[in-house]
């Protein structure tokens, strides 16, 4: 049975519990608050982030898989995860710096750090979700 | 950095509880039970409705927003949750006067209300899920 | 092997959508709402609510089983859920005839239908455990 | 009101709890084991499989349903539900014959076996989101 | 209807978002993270903490209610969420300086500040559990 | 400070997914099928089993900590998840062997191997609790 017709739709589950800050340099705290509310505090709060990774591509005959989960959560992991858990994202992950921690900015800078890994692997990355609690989730689909 | 490129979609979650009844008046019962089967009781029933609501939008790059998550929360419930939670949906939502209390109805009336409160608020409705149980729900998309 | 030593603990989680309100007749509905709140919505308002019934007895060596979950779930359900799936619980409810359909009571006279038989299957029921919502639930132990 | 407008997209849950194993006749149990690690064991191993069909379809005038979600359970749970549910999906599935019982493949079998039930209700199978675990899920478009 | 017999426990679930550290202050960086691994990260990480709170009495008659939730939900609110919520636990919170921040220690402190706001409603506080992730949680009874 | 006074009881959650079949050798069959249903098919089922240990003891002043989470995981992990997990629970488990795959018998299996290995970290094993589905869970307390 081949599957040439077949584009399947793949989505790995992560976690990662991380402290963060929204503020900006050049606003006073007074200016921070107003904007960024309580997300603004100095001393930082946190989340435990959920991350919904979808990789697109057609079913390789051969084995059934569109992509072996355990590559595509080896991937996730060492590129996005081993950098946020247990991190604080404003100061300790590399390809957060001089940007904002908001949620929307995480979702897009692991879309961009997972895309070029992917490809490598045949399967196109689809879209990246994530949640920052149970109640707000973002999606980015790399537009 | 700016995100001019960044096109994302924001979720976000609001529940609330209510009783229902699907039924036509003019129906005798028997021919509404024959439909509607028990969701016709006349002396209703309920859902601990959940609500998805999704919009799109760019990145605001002077804050890593798309939209203010407070401020959308606050849309949301003014105009939808304080209108159904703990009401009939039949008897006491202005938005739903003369219209059947399916879980399709109520999303297209949710989506309606909400359209151009999300248009001031330079973002674009995207959908509105709507969960009756954890096993049936369903999205609309503004089509 | 015999487990003759094993007294364990069995749980069976069955879900119920139903209307109630919660009011006193002999009050105003201004004392109502006073004391109710919106609980007090003459239209009524509803759940979905989940049930956790749990029984403990001692493992049979034939089966490996306390009871049959298959009789454990026909039990519950003919005697609570169909009586209050898609039902009002003030209104449709034997066992709720002239009581106030609070989740507490709920649960009281759940557990009180339900203890009797399942004496008959060897078991002990052991608790009633009553969510109204994801934030909320109610236990009771017989006590 | 008519909703001649109005496309909408109905999702049922169900759930089946089958055993399984990822292998190649035609390989030795090393290169089994080599290509699909402990999911190739001999002796099987199986999973709670979380299926979400997702039809969509307008709104029907006349009652507020795209379909009625009574009939959308019974078309799943007779052509589905009943052939995989406590059953092994490599030996006992009709639909699953000669085919490998990856999640990938099992979601397109589903999506075979019921879009042509769902064109006979007037409605079109959107797709078929088939979870291994929580967090591990596939999505299938028929594309 | 009396219900002179019936003890009941009544749980709410509250969440907050912190960040926080495991460390001693007399300790090396290096013995923290011997004994504390990534959570000693001098930076600080965080979590959605979730957090149920359960109280137990007799129903009142005359409301059918043990306590009212809506009461339940304030005590907790103003005398925990408001102070752990969008904070630092090691450095913003008034019950928690000079304390650990494990989750355990969190959990004592939490009963402590309810215990005595609880027998003043004539309830009395059953238990403390609070989740650090969907794979952790403590539960205290006060003992 | 020190935590002299302080029981908790600290849950870890972990997961398997694993094959199973109830039966009886000296039984024929249909004797099987009337008591066990198609949890007897000879072709095996399975489940993602979650599991929760429980253990209890006092605070560690010196730590925070009643016992290191990542102990106790790599004990449950080591001693039960890897025996369980992607095997065939009646075929490939060494304290299974020649009993019945029930979820009580297994939860009581899993208690009987954890309680020597925890008491060697000087905290108590307080129970065990399985769900087989997100319906039907059992919980034992080497009672």
């Amino acid at each position: 049975m081949h599957y040439i017709c077949c584009m399947l739709y793949i989505t790995r589950r992560e976690r990662f519990s991380a402290a963060h800050r929204l503020y900006r340099e050049d606003w006073s705290q007074e200016q921070n608050e107003a904007v960024f509310g309580n997300c603004s505090n100095p001393n930082w709060h946190g989340h435990n982030y959920e991350l919904f990774v979808t990789v697109k591509g057609d079913i390789n005959p051969e084995t059934g898989f569109v992509i072996d989960l355990k590559k595509m959560k080896q991937i996730i992991r060492a590129a996005v995860i081993d950098k946020l858990d247990h991190k604080n994202v404003n100061l300790d992950v590399d390809f957060m710096q001089n940007k904002k921690a908001s949620t929307e900015v995480i979702a897009v800078e692991i879309f961009n750090v997972l895309r070029p890994l992917f490809i490598k692997e045949n399967v196109l990355l689809h879209s990246v979700k994530l949640y920052e609690t149970e109640n707000n989730f973002v999606e980015y689909f790399g537009e």
